[in-house]
């Protein structure tokens, strides 16, 4: 048990890096900065802070926490590719639900115990589990890492 | 016992998942494409490819697991910018060292017990492992994924 804690507590540390160098870098940024491209035609800024909102948002059904903040960001930030949408979240909005739904992600993830985080996730079945229990919340926790230091490795590339 | 062997199962199952999409991107280059940048004036994809080799072929006496293959990448790859070298690894050497490295690591791994990686890493010393036990082998794995998908992001820049 003892030992079983300290995997979590690295897997949260790991998170927390990400987080931190993101909120680094996104905070930063002023309203004419988060329109810049990370690359001649490629995304804006904008966007992949709000695609990175969008999901750690889900994250929080996803591990039985709560409901989503801003389910309206997929629209603007994940169904949809950048600068294909008349109307998107405004840099203000997007800074406060980066926020709110990380904060809320820490909060609850604070509450779980480490036998929660081998729990299943909420997109997998109970059939689907008991034949491979590797779809569980921490799964999640190591994938959405991945996919934040994904994004980071890009949005970096945005700045002056 | 059983718990502690499902976090390595995911970490490692989550390195694979990052290594495999590497592979695919990478493999699938020719000897023009990995000259191109993954933006106008940044690091070329052959830097990104030198420098991920670089970083997991130290991972190899990080893990405790053997001496390096390759520590001449590190001039080419890690201690210097891209673009400043004279002579830097061809592509076919940087294609043989990827997958060599790579291949070391997983044999390396699959001799890991779930107590190895709670092990401390061969760059922190005893003292300061007794004082913070994170910096452990595990830990090492986790950020090394995060490190490749960060390079992953930029490199699927550079793919036409």
């Amino acid at each position: 048990m003892e030992n079983e804690g300290s995997y979590i507590a690295l897997g949260l540390k790991v998170w927390k890096t990400q987080i931190d160098r993101a909120d680094k870098l996104f905070v930063s940024l002023s309203s004419e900065d988060v329109l810049r491209e990370i690359a001649y035609g490629r995304n804006r800024l904008l966007y992949l802070w709000g695609h990175l909102t969008a999901t750690h948002d889900a994250m929080l059904p996803l591990l039985g926490l709560r409901e989503r903040l801003h389910p309206e960001f997929d629209v603007a930030f994940v169904s949809n590719p950048d600068k294909s949408q008349a109307a998107i979240p405004s840099h203000e909005q997007v800074r406060q639900a980066w926020k709110n739904v990380n904060a809320e992600l820490w909060k609850g993830f604070e509450k779980m115990s480490w036998s929660d985080w081998l729990q299943r996730h909420s997109a997998v079945s109970e059939e689907d589990f008991a034949k491979d229990a590797s779809r569980n919340r921490f799964a999640i926790l190591l994938s959405r890492t991945n996919h934040l230091s994904y994004h980071l490795g890009q949005a970096v590339l945005g700045l002056k």
